[in-house]
């Protein structure tokens, strides 16, 4: 079989990595007052896969064997677990799925394609068999875009591009690189690193994601400050569609009518499969430093990240964690087990006595993390400059050291999702983009539809916030809450997150800034881009694949 | 009849308004030496609309009874001389048709909407009546996006929106204001001046064209290296069509699938009528100057733009025109009558010497301007790190004096086109964006093809060129060429200008960077999104108005 790493069938990341509770003595406190839940140390490290019963493959033999011609035995699949791990992405209702077992509907055959000819070999038998094809970058959403529908009765394809992993080409004088669209995120950067280059590309699913797959679902990285988000990253791509392949040659702008590349990005599978993307790169920056800020309000410090925002000063990110979500931050510290990290901990409570003595609320304290590029001598100016922004907004300069910390720990998140599951409990995430003038009424906003939200569920429930992805006219609320389980999973998480999604449209928000539509935002499409909008979008799909093979039912039904 | 601001119905700009080459003693015999072409005095001012005949409306009682009710009966009107106004662009093809009376199909009517409202009822009257809708901004199209096909049996009607052209807010938190679309240039900056903001959006057009239309056909200003093109610069759009309003909020950013903003704009008219934009405006800068530097040859120019495109530091734009633009652009330098002027031209003198000495060829020579803008520390700072740069390649630093000069005239030149058709001459731009890596080649690759197609067509031809517009991954390449009309003069444009735009799409350029695609540049559509992308199109089109009343033809056939 095709040597394609794939994350745990059962929840996020690699066999073997946890999230660990025991070394952090301030988190279960947190968590017992947050969510009123107590944690139990983790039960066991792994799920038997034979624990769960897998609805039988429904492809045909005439399939899978044309299958097997065009991508070598091989490459063709009808494992159970093979297929468990194809099934859906990894959002809370996907992972409450799979660990229930509750497969409704599993891909029948997962094809490992190894090159443009056979990802076309198979969209044409999907046309010509009447398949469904949903291809498969890293199984990394959380916004379902690729569950299939329960009621497909038609063969369902996982077309993983696994396979397709390399960057075949850098245009050292255009920064451009031409890469194959199934390779993950570090797997792209080594290979961009070995040649002195980077995408600067990095949303917290990077280990795990592929760079077909951020196209496909609209990614944003931490770093799109500086680097752009994908749709300003990806300027050629190779999508192949059953009568043909769409060739958007590599250009730094054009005039060509409705952006055929626009409309490619964020497609999620629906208008045919990305191959291979012309990509924006950069050379490696000479000096890298994440410097970290206190601000004593959340209002000073989003008025002093939008001053950075507008300043001269370039940065690779400017993020700011609200009161709540720095109190949580501060609570997954680990206890010092150097004496080195023991005088970092007095340093730490030294700094608590100033701020409390400049007469701070520390319950309202936000921690700012914000990262410079570049020459020397550029950091250096650019850091002096924002100290400057950020002190005349009361805050105080904390340093590189919990910068640092903020850098090494960032692809981490994903794995307390999973711990606090066993634990019954939720802890998961949604994020918009609203302008400037909006996101101080869309935070509360938010927060009070939660709490509603919480209250009609009888929870004690818990949300907190950053602010990241600055753009001229506005920047990223990223929220993620948490609360216990109930006898009624689905419908609670549906009241719960539908409260939150309703208030980000209600408040001048989108419905999703970096984590694509699915089937899980899609009820939100006609208040985001109006009903005539989805109309469009709906004609653009009809019109694009007649038969419906191509991930169908995805952004909009 | 409402008070809308046309162009002259024969030619570009203002009545009254000429390109004048008495007082440029060198133009004269740079034409004769480029072009062979002896140049006359201006034999006549204006064009009389009596010269020519117009077909008439076939527009019916019944369709202009309603129009009326629609519009009210001052906005709608079948007047010969302003349906020719709004027949066509301003392309060389339409300008010799227009001149030579050859309008084969003119629009029947013409409606100055006032509202969305109004345009909606216009668009449910054409797809109730079967009815054509062109919609109008400033007229200033150089790729037949407005030319009616001259087979049309249907009623055309021309909506100008010109009626539209007001700014309705500024949000001044977010640096976003929400305008109407038929707003012209100097209307919206003269309003958004007034509070202190502007748009930063100045294509050549500027004088004479529209919000709406450079959202339409895709536009980019001279200064989208600070501002964006126009596609960076729309954030949210209202988009009036048949059955509804596409309603497109102003966000910063969106993860929405495919993009109906990147849709829309470019769709001239296509998908429906943009009535309103929300779009990034910013705050007038403390400062702006625009520095001059003559470097001694084309490829050290191009380098060192690329090497500023790459630094640390931000221009409002940076552009260099090659050694053919140099000596063209010194030929139209006016005869110094004053002292201060006589002066200007002794220091010149002085310079030319000084380059010679250097070992410099005059004749390879290529001048350069940058704009810097911001505060006033910023704009020094710039300047000195642009000057090392450009003294690194070789040159020298002429102030600020020609970049001043350069300013004035910007907008000047398409009148230059008009004197020039009266000498039975053509002087057209075509232009293009590629990566950095090919723009060498490609410049070449331009010059040889056209320098063919002038030997096939029996002329002494002139092209020359400048790079303007960076981008991380490339720039354009803006080509003038020019050369006497001969007895077929469609056939030869087609031959000349056709030569350019294959040379374009051969060499790794797209076919247009921000002129848009018209009928004009549709022939090489396939060859620039490949023809599997041009199905995409087709579909969206045909899905999107199936009974083909918006503007039908354009950018695809």
């Amino acid at each position: 079989m095709a040597h394609v790493k794939h994350m745990k069938w059962w929840g996020w990341g690699e066999e073997g990595v946890h999230f660990e509770y025991a070394n952090k003595p301030a988190f279960a406190p947190f968590v017992k007052k947050a969510l009123g839940v107590d944690l139990r140390p983790r039960e066991r490290d792994t799920i038997d896969f034979s624990t769960v019963t897998v609805p039988s493959s429904r492809a045909g033999q005439d399939v899978l064997e044309t299958l097997a011609r065009i991508s070598g035995t091989d490459n063709v699949t009808t494992d159970d677990e093979l297929r468990v791990v194809h099934w859906a992405g990894k959002s809370v209702t996907e992972l409450l799925l799979t660990r229930a077992g509750d497969f409704a509907r599993v891909p029948d055959v997962v094809v490992y394609a190894g090159s443009e000819d056979e990802v076309a070999g198979v969209l044409r038998l999907a046309v010509e068999k009447d398949l469904v094809v949903i291809p498969f970058g890293g199984g990394t959403s959380i916004s379902r875009s690729l569950q299939p529908d329960p009621a497909e009765e038609r063969t369902i394809v996982s077309l993983d591009l696994g396979r397709m992993n390399q960057v075949l080409a850098v245009d050292e004088t255009s920064g451009l690189a031409t890469i194959q669209a199934g390779v993950l995120g570090p797997d792209m950067e080594a290979q961009l690193n070995a040649r002195g280059w980077t995408l600067g590309h990095f949303p917290d699913s990077f280990t795990h994601s592929t760079l077909g797959g951020w196209a496909a679902t609209r990614s944003s990285g931490m770093q799109s400050d500086k680097y752009g988000d994908i749709a300003d990253i990806v300027r050629g791509m190779r999508v192949v569609r059953p009568a043909g392949t769409v060739v958007l040659r590599p250009l730094p702008s054009t005039s060509t009518g409705p952006s055929l590349r626009e409309m490619v990005i964020g497609s999620e599978g629906r208008l045919g499969v990305i191959t291979e993307l012309d990509v924006h790169v950069h050379r490696l920056a000479e000096r890298r430093e994440v410097i970290a800020y206190m601000f004593p309000t959340w209002q000073q410090a989003l008025t002093a990240m939008h001053d950075i925002s507008r300043s001269d000063v370039s940065t690779t990110f400017a993020r700011v964690s609200d009161a709540r979500e720095t109190a949580f931050s501060l609570s997954t510290q680990k206890a010092p087990a150097t004496l080195r990290k023991k005088v970092a901990v007095k340093g730490q409570n030294l700094l608590w006595e100033v701020m409390r003595r400049r007469g701070w609320d520390t319950a309202a304290m936000c921690i700012s993390y914000v990262c410079f590029e570049g020459s020397t001598s550029e950091v250096d100016r650019r850091k002096k400059t924002v100290a400057g922004i950020v002190k005349k907004h009361g805050a105080l300069v904390l340093g590189s050291g919990p910068g640092a910390l903020y850098d090494q720990k960032k692809f981490d998140t994903p794995y307390l999702r999973d711990f606090l599951l066993e634990q019954n409990t939720i802890g998961d995430v949604s994020e918009t983009a609203a302008p400037w003038s909006k996101l101080t009424t869309l935070h509360q906003a938010v927060y009070d539809a939660a709490d509603r939200a919480f209250q009609q569920t009888g929870k004690t429930g818990w949300i907190m916030s950053h602010m990241s992805h600055s753009y001229h006219s506005g920047a990223c609320l990223y929220f993620t809450f948490g609360y216990e389980l109930g006898e009624h999973p689905h419908e609670e998480y549906a009241v719960i997150k539908g409260a939150i999604q309703q208030a980000f449209v209600d408040s001048g928000g989108t419905l999703s800034h970096h984590h694509g539509v699915g089937t899980e935002h899609s009820p939100w499409m006609e208040q985001d881009v109006s009903p005539e909008g989805v109309q469009l979008l709906r004609g653009l799909f009809a019109t694009a694949d007649p038969g419906a093979h191509l991930n169908p039912g995805k952004i909009v039904g």
